[in-house]
């Protein structure tokens, strides 16, 4: 079977090692059975339903915990009240998930292939930078808000699991700027951390997603709690209950959504594929 | 660049579309930077190195479990006691992590690569169904210890991911047997499904974790409050806090291992690796 990379023309680098490439279209086979217009027709189709899914998940968790946060527990302040402490989910939910999530699936447009790799790797950096502002900030609003009412911090597992995937999105980040955008790092430190920063950039968003599970269902049996007035328990399933635990199948299905679209090598960016890689020793020398 | 794949023969099916094939070593391509043994060598010590790694996580997750269940909760029995429900811990890390994550591997392992993938194919699902049998006896340990006790079920959202992972299993599982075992399934379904039970077999290991993570969470807050007799809460962090906290650090560090050794395209069968898959159109009918 004849493979359309065997044709290609080689990449052209700039000085930041990034990559002009041409049109995908120049990647697909031509089989018999199926014109390679019509597979690659029908991947875009399904990439472009996943993605347009992936984005619907998102708002669909971003209204979800602004909703819970601002008309099930009073909405926010930074004063040290629990007012304060609703910035939290808000901001990791906004950071760690939603924005890095779309952050990791960037490259796999199709609409940017055909262009220079350096603004999106630009965007992609940016997307993430403010996604760990975001998360840093959610991290100081739960600080002050323990600090201020003699609450211990960082005891519980989903702090530590939440801390974690924190402080691994900065030394990713940074370790990122460093490698990947920086134009004097050599191509053979690129082609060596690839790999180790794709499949942790996985491992930091499964992190994020276990931390904003193990949160909210901690978060609903704190304030869940049957009393004299008659409010009900957690276990009653109440409607704060409900759009709670909704957060968290939202949550995990966008999760699902980003992974899928990552896991397919076909929407990789063309100068990305594993076939342009794979049968090169780790540490030689090439064109990242 | 030659690729050591265009080289390569036509694998043989036999009646379950199962395949042998030549060592692996006719994959390597011989650069002269870096002698194709040398590399191959390389690639073969990071790999049992970090599987390794990964049997060792496994193992120090079961001691942890059991640990806790056995020595801090007070050990197991099946009578609808609380000792019941330390079956629940026990099972589900032995069941849906350590099991399923070392199934998920097994085609990893350069020494089966040599040889029929079949008996592979068949210990990989009998190892997937000795994980998803303890998972289920792991669930009715927690359904007869609430029903006895008449606590509510599936209400939290710790309970809901778990489910989830669970139900999701069982039907990756069937599916499977269906499409990968059964003889009479046609190979363009199995092409069709094969990145689908990639993808959710990824995906379940990451709801299975953050079941685990939201469980040990849960479960800490409800036995360790600060009592007259001197029993130290959560928050201070008593020995069984950090043994616990320890377990799901392991837990999470076990998948990152298992997630590791996926991600790594060098590590994958000869036959599966996505530049013998890559640019075929998704439906075209060939050898799986």
């Amino acid at each position: 079977m004849q493979r359309g990379s065997d044709c290609l023309p080689l990449s052209h680098l700039d000085p930041c090692g990034s990559e002009t490439f041409p049109p995908p279209q120049k990647h697909e086979v031509n089989s018999p059975g199926a014109p390679a217009g019509v597979s690659r027709m029908r991947q875009t189709v399904i990439f472009y339903l996943s993605y347009l899914l992936g984005v619907a998940l998102s708002l669909a968790c971003l209204v979800c915990v602004c909703v819970w946060s601002a008309r099930w527990r009073g909405g926010f302040a930074w004063d040290g009240s629990g007012l304060q402490f609703n910035w939290h989910p808000v901001l990791m939910v906004a950071g760690l998930v939603v924005l890095y999530g779309n952050g990791a699936v960037l490259y796999r447009v199709p609409l940017t292939w055909g262009q220079n790799k350096l603004p999106w790797k630009l965007l992609h950096a940016a997307l993430m930078l403010l996604a760990l502002v975001l998360s840093v900030v959610g991290l100081c609003a739960v600080f002050g808000f323990h600090n201020a009412n003699n609450i211990p911090n960082l005891y519980s597992l989903h702090s530590w699991i939440g801390i974690a995937a924190t402080a691994l999105f900065a030394m990713q980040w940074v370790a990122g700027l460093a490698v990947f955008l920086l134009p004097c790092s050599p191509t053979s430190l690129r082609k060596l951390l690839k790999p180790v920063h794709v499949w942790l950039g996985g491992g930091i968003l499964s992190l994020s997603i276990a931390a904003c599970i193990s949160g909210i269902n901690e978060k609903l049996f704190f304030v869940l709690k049957a009393s004299a007035g008659g409010a009900q328990p957690y276990s009653a399933l109440p409607p704060e209950a409900l759009l709670a635990n909704s957060l968290g199948v939202l949550i995990v299905a966008f999760g699902l959504v980003v992974f899928f679209i990552l896991s397919n090598q076909k929407w990789q960016r063309p100068d990305s594929r594993p076939e342009e890689l794979a049968y090169t020793p780790l540490l030689q020398e090439e064109n990242e």
